[in-house]
């Protein structure tokens, strides 16, 4: 069963505002999202995360930032992001201040507004922020002199992980232009999967998307030109370039849309499945993975995974953005 | 209705031994509270502190203290004070550590003096200190040969605050001599109020005290000479040059000493408030602001608003403190 | 009562496989536990411990590990450890990244492995990590390409506290051999013993392990050739050279093995009992400490109390283990 349908799509909460033509932010000072960038600015962002890859060049501390003082400031409790964006710092010759926890612990009375004029007036050069709120970063880019860069708003976007993505498929692919993508899992409620819809739909990928249909609103259609949706993963890995797992996070969602048990039968990757791709396709999986759940142990090992890169190329697209955001300043 | 009373002040629990003449802490090798300090202490770091702000000097990294560790231990959860004196401590060059939570989680059976002499063992230069025992640092200043620095200790001195506090209103006016300033809130729980209180009395300030009688201990007003006791807001703030607002901090009394509704009805600062007061009056609050409770959004967000400012004064004063502790080792 | 048994020793859960020949794990890029090490690795670690211990250079910041990245992976809360480990880190001029916690809110349903290569994809050039689970560091060093340095594993190993003991001991003694060495506690459950077992055996010392019955089992002194066994605290410590305690931890303990008021009467290290051992005797404990729970406070503030020595010593030990692992790579 596939569906193309016209829907005007569901706007996350505050983002419809943000992102408004009339109140955009500076795009050269935060990175909200993909869906405000152009395609040149994605190219040089992804231009400048080849460069610095392991692969490309060896691993080493650079003076670019030095001097330079980065917030990280995660409301939701995160380790692999974190991480990454504080690594990519670092290396960069930047300092770093990590500001973590669950929004209950960190913010109290205080409004969002206040906190981070507060972190701001302590002059960082950027803030790393990540939100259970859809939106948030938007909203408060338009009161900062500080530039925010988004690690995560609630189901709305996550611009680095799309990044890193479109990094790593270009790895093993001379172009994204006409390749075949299939987005397999809780499309709906994904961040990961609405930042990568938005990126590979400007550069000509052609998307399927496939779940559950309680986590596959119509809506997602009309994101972008020719996008298909599928309750069927058969039909989604037919003829895949690439097959992008999403995590299923129970809970994230409101309802539990989906009987647990059932979830990997009809929508885990398996074996058999790659069968039906491409032969050079690859997997990709945004992490932490649940084996056994949403991707079998063998698919996670073989060699069509690129998992693993997804992570290398983390580092390497947040220096680039990094870079970008703090050295024009 | 004002009081002018001389009984004599409560000590708080420790501090009244440690900071008696015969124990006094080495004077230049921690800084415990403003009490201890001369005017000429005080002005010293105002004008290192002066020479940090960014509104002097632009922003940029020393290598002042480079090969220094700062370790910052707050057994109370603090996002704001921690990253600001983790922020200075980058900005002079110096490394970080930074160990936090509440006392439960950080200290088990462990005495805090033997958790003082460990950390202390590893050789840091200065070790920033956050304890909900008023007294703590100065207790422990006198076992450990490494400086501390009082980040806030129970209902006693937070000193960084009122040096950053006069460093703010010295952006305002000449001198604070003579200058009349409100202090409106807990004051009686308030370790801002009472470090503020030691430093504005020392340089000639005329020193207004506001609040619920049971907010409001009479010994308050022995403090220092000249210091002014008032249950009404309206005559507190008139002819202010400065108001400073308390948060409200309801967690940290035994009892509920008010009742929370009509708290703001009665103390809280609004706009008409400010009519009262000198025209170029300016607004200070310690924060995180609880907007409707202590204070209105008019004025907080109003031009007489100096929070901010405050903020980033935070860091320049930090900066000078932790210059000041460590280099002379 | 006297015990000197030769029982085979259990094996913990995972590090018999994990140590046993044909998996060895490459015995340069990691530091798993002592057992492993030969006497001459264990001696080049010491002798560039003692030149890195503040008694013998000042303490300063170097740029041995300049650009490189050692992340600091606590599942088990700890502060002294990985204070010890960062400022090692940062003193050796690396950058630092720490990600602590339980582990359920550190790996939800990702498995350790999965985590772990994560994080290896991210390059830093050293993990030092502390679980819950005997063998842990030791099973994921035979997945990963990133060293492992074991900062403590279940009840199995913690190899630089061994290291940082022993090099306290020669701060007082020419030697280790022939010392008489006093391990008194739950030596059956504690890593810091067993770490200490394999280096002072290794090294030709003479050992009496003492506690009650249900925490020295008799395979312990199958260990090394030559350990006694002892329930008597007397007989443990007379004519001691060396005195250490362990921590009683009963929150690692499956059952309750001791009632707990009469554990110091039988077992704390008391004044009286220093008279039995050497004039010359000192005493250790890794810390934290318990006074009036394994040792009393004039016997831990004493002028044969080494206990801050070790805490002193263990950055430098730190720092060696560092150099160590990341110089080579």
């Amino acid at each position: 069963m596939t569906q193309s349908v016209t829907d005007q799509p569901e706007s996350p909460q505050i983002s419809a505002q943000a992102s408004s033509s009339e109140h955009a932010p500076r795009p050269f000072d935060n990175l909200l999202g993909i869906e405000d960038l152009s395609r040149a600015e994605i190219q040089e962002l992804l231009d400048r995360g080849r460069y610095y890859a392991p692969r490309q060049n060896p691993v080493r501390k650079l003076d670019t930032l030095r001097g330079k003082t980065i917030v990280n400031l995660f409301f939701e409790p995160s380790t692999r992001t974190r991480a990454s964006f504080e690594i990519a710092a670092k290396r960069l010759g930047a300092d770093t201040v990590t500001i973590s926890g669950d929004g209950s612990s960190l913010s109290k009375d205080e409004s969002l507004v206040d906190m981070l004029n507060t972190l701001s007036a302590m002059r960082p050069d950027a803030i790393v922020m990540r939100h259970s709120a859809s939106g948030a970063p938007h909203f408060l880019s338009r009161y900062l002199s500080t530039p925010i860069i988004n690690a995560g708003d609630g189901q709305h976007e996550h611009p680095t992980q799309a990044l890193l993505d479109a990094l790593t498929i270009l790895d093993c692919r001379p172009s994204l232009e006409g390749l075949r993508v299939a987005i397999i899992g809780d499309v709906g409620h994904s961040r990961v999967a609405r930042s990568n819809i938005h990126l590979l739909s400007k550069f000509g990928a052609q998307l399927v998307l496939c779940g559950p249909a309680t986590m596959l609103p119509r809506p997602l259609a009309s994101l972008a030109p020719g996008i298909t949706l599928t309750y069927n993963i058969e039909e989604a890995v037919t003829g895949a370039d690439v097959i992008m797992m999403l995590r299923v996070q129970l809970e994230r969602q409101n309802v539990v849309n989906f009987p647990k048990n059932e979830y990997y039968q009809f929508y885990g990757l398996q074996l058999e499945h790659l069968r039906r791709a491409r032969p050079d396709t690859i997997v990709m999986h945004p992490g932490p993975i649940n084996r056994g759940r949403e991707i079998s142990s063998e698919v996670a090992d073989s060699s069509r995974s690129v998992i693993l890169n997804q992570v290398e190329n983390g580092v390497a697209i947040r220096m680039a953005v990094l870079e970008r955001v703090c050295a024009q300043r």
